[in-house]
């Protein structure tokens, strides 16, 4: 008989050695959080369907896992809309159930409130290598913070939390909503086609400045004022920290001081903070469209895509409070980092064979020794061959071994011997 | 604008308080079991919907949020079977998945396989005070090892979690599956009826001996075998680990000896591992159809119900692999001994205070100096009244603070002041 024990399609299990890495990697991230004042929350997987179809989620909303309403007849009525089935979806993102939280118990939560969140979220992706339906999200927010100290806090907490898990060699690139739309007018595009001006720019990394150029004329944006943008952009790239301010307002006249004053708070803080390097990219742009100031990218060598992000979204809070509430945030790419990653390092781990005429208490004895001692102690039966259980131990992650025989001399000490020295 | 912010029904969100309480406790079980050897794993929270209503789950199978197929027609066709409409659920319990777990990775997992999984699972319940649609369940698991060793070690350990966390004073309840079934036989009782007698003899403590004598006559179980049955599990009750095998002898004379061994075994590991208090419990049953040898429950003076619960179920793995493997586990009721405990114990936490005139970057770097030092250091603004804003951090669980003023003399040494001490 052969059974499908595979998982739902798109899915996967997570074995020990997976999810070691995996828990290593996120106690190191919580506790660089923690240390800032970040505080884990938690929100169901579960949220109403219409809050995950508002509009917010953009793409995301087409891959939703809608719940069936339960206590469906059997048989559905002739014409019946099948949205009308469900009732819940699962989450997509943890932005979404964020500000519902917020709205929720803002009253209780300090101010600024300093929210840490890593869970699962599923989308129903067409599955594909490297890619699933269930994955884990590590967002980092701060609500309530006008000052720029919530964007400088956070680019160094990000940056501290990659260099702890081990990912050295991360650039931090920096840019402003205010200051890419600021740009666009001073080039004097229609406000009408910036978020098509965006997108473009958006490719510029994939396609250079000629492919931009080209794709944002094939949408019919004018040619003179697209140059006129991308020649001011071209100027503000690779700018020493001390020069942005100046180059800035050189570039986009109409540019407001604060927006200047904030884009030199957070790079002088990058610049003394931490060991990562960065710049201030004005091609920058970042997808979701709730972003209302600064944003931030981290760039890894080993990736080709970003593997943090976030920004200032100041509107977005207000949808479910109903009064606007500043805040700014960082999505980490969890499930990129763990990729890059490889294992976590080797912990001590003790294994206590026991020959059959050994009896299993005798062996339970000896572990709970070791384990008064501090040690990983576990208890197993002798099988098979000697030599080939041993590669197994060492296979499993096994350290050392100690071997109970029912011929050792009594009250003898045990010799505990090290695996993995091959 | 009156906006609903609710989560969705029957579901909650945690507060940082809540999520601190619970990290603390779940903890502390993990370290428990880690050094026992048990590995975490992690199966997705969808589960193929065959796999969800092939009747292991007895009840909970009625309790499933179904998931919609994708790519549905926006109408049903006339006639259209609900349940068509889903092919995924979300999991009820832990003991599906890792059985299928099991089925498809067996080959690269250790033999015995100690598994620990903790995670969400769903049912659809009637919404009540206390119990919610999504809450955690925690499993602990060895797969694949036959000898009472298993059933040994998991109480061991368990009971070394439940004092880890804090609970003392638990007992923990031992019984057989296959004692029942023997001392049902022996009284004469027709197979057919055991599930029946069974389910009465599980609620001895609601509703007394005469209350269960009268349930089973209702039910049509002759009335001079369930008072022979029931006689010779009064006898059991209450008896010294020492005198247990000879009375089991004595009251099921058909019972195998090898039943008798291993309970002896268990009992006698209980005494001398733990300072937990136990007893053999002839009354014992447990409600899941799967268990084919020992069978255990953990109380707590503060819980009319269990908080742990488990046993051997030799046959269940078979139905994932086709041939049968011997599994035991535990499953700890980690949302009652949640409720059970107080909050986690308070941590280290500085505030780092700065009066509007005081550029954020000072604070900022105030902070750093402290977390360089080991510290957890929070920035935030001077808010309202001086007095009423220190009774807010204390509130947010913070322990003590800095206060950074403009007019504060260059260099001179920060005060950290305590908070809480009123």
């Amino acid at each position: 008989m052969k059974i499908d024990n595979s998982p739902a399609r798109g899915t996967r299990d997570l074995l020990p050695a997976t999810v070691a890495r995996r828990d290593h990697v996120l106690a190191a991230i919580v506790e660089i959080y923690h240390r800032f004042g970040y505080r884990r929350i938690e929100t169901p997987a579960l949220e109403n369907l219409d809050r995950l179809t508002s509009g917010q989620g953009g793409e995301n909303e087409k891959l939703l896992f809608k719940i069936m309403r339960r206590g469906l007849p059997e048989e559905t009525e002739p014409g019946t809309r099948v949205n009308d089935l469900a009732d819940l979806a699962l989450r997509y993102d943890l932005t979404v159930p964020l500000t519902r939280f917020y709205g929720a118990n803002h009253a209780t939560l300090p101010t600024p409130f300093r929210s840490l969140q890593y869970g699962p979220v599923w989308r129903a992706e067409r599955p594909q290598k490297g890619r699933y339906r269930q994955f884990v999200q590590c967002d980092i927010d701060m609500i309530g913070e006008e000052s720029v100290l919530a964007e400088a806090e956070l680019i160094e907490a990000t940056t501290q939390a990659l260099a702890a898990v081990g990912l050295t060699g991360a650039t931090v690139r920096v840019s402003d909503r205010r200051f890419v739309a600021a740009l666009a007018q001073a080039a004097g595009l229609d406000e009408a086609v910036w978020p098509a001006f965006f997108i473009g720019l958006d490719k510029l990394d994939k396609i250079g400045w000629d492919g931009v150029r080209s794709e944002l004329e094939a949408k019919g944006l004018p040619a003179d004022k697209v140059g006129d943008a991308l020649e001011r952009i071209q100027k503000l790239r690779e700018l020493p920290a001390t020069s942005i301010a100046d180059a800035l307002a050189d570039a986009v006249p109409t540019l407001a001081e604060d927006v200047i004053a904030d884009l030199a708070t957070t790079t002088a803080s990058l610049a003394e903070a931490s060991a990562v390097s960065w710049e201030f990219d004005p091609t920058l742009v970042r997808g979701m469209g709730y972003y209302t100031g600064q944003i931030f990218e981290v760039m890894h060598p080993g990736m080709n895509s970003s593997i943090a992000g976030g920004g200032r979204y100041d509107k977005l809070i207000g949808r479910s409070l109903g009064k606007d509430v500043p805040a700014c945030g960082f999505s980490i790419g969890f499930e990129r980092i763990v990729d890059l990653l490889g294992d976590a390092p080797a912990e001590d781990s003790v294994a206590v064979l026991f020959e059959k005429d050994v009896p299993a208490a005798r062996a339970m004895a000896v572990a709970r020794e070791l384990r008064r001692e501090g040690r990983t102690a576990t208890v197993l039966g002798r099988r098979g061959k000697f030599g080939a259980q041993l590669g197994r131990l060492e296979e499993w992650g096994f350290t050392s071994f100690v071997h109970l025989r029912a011929d050792a001399e009594p009250g003898a000490p045990l010799e505990q011997r090290p695996l993995g020295a091959r």
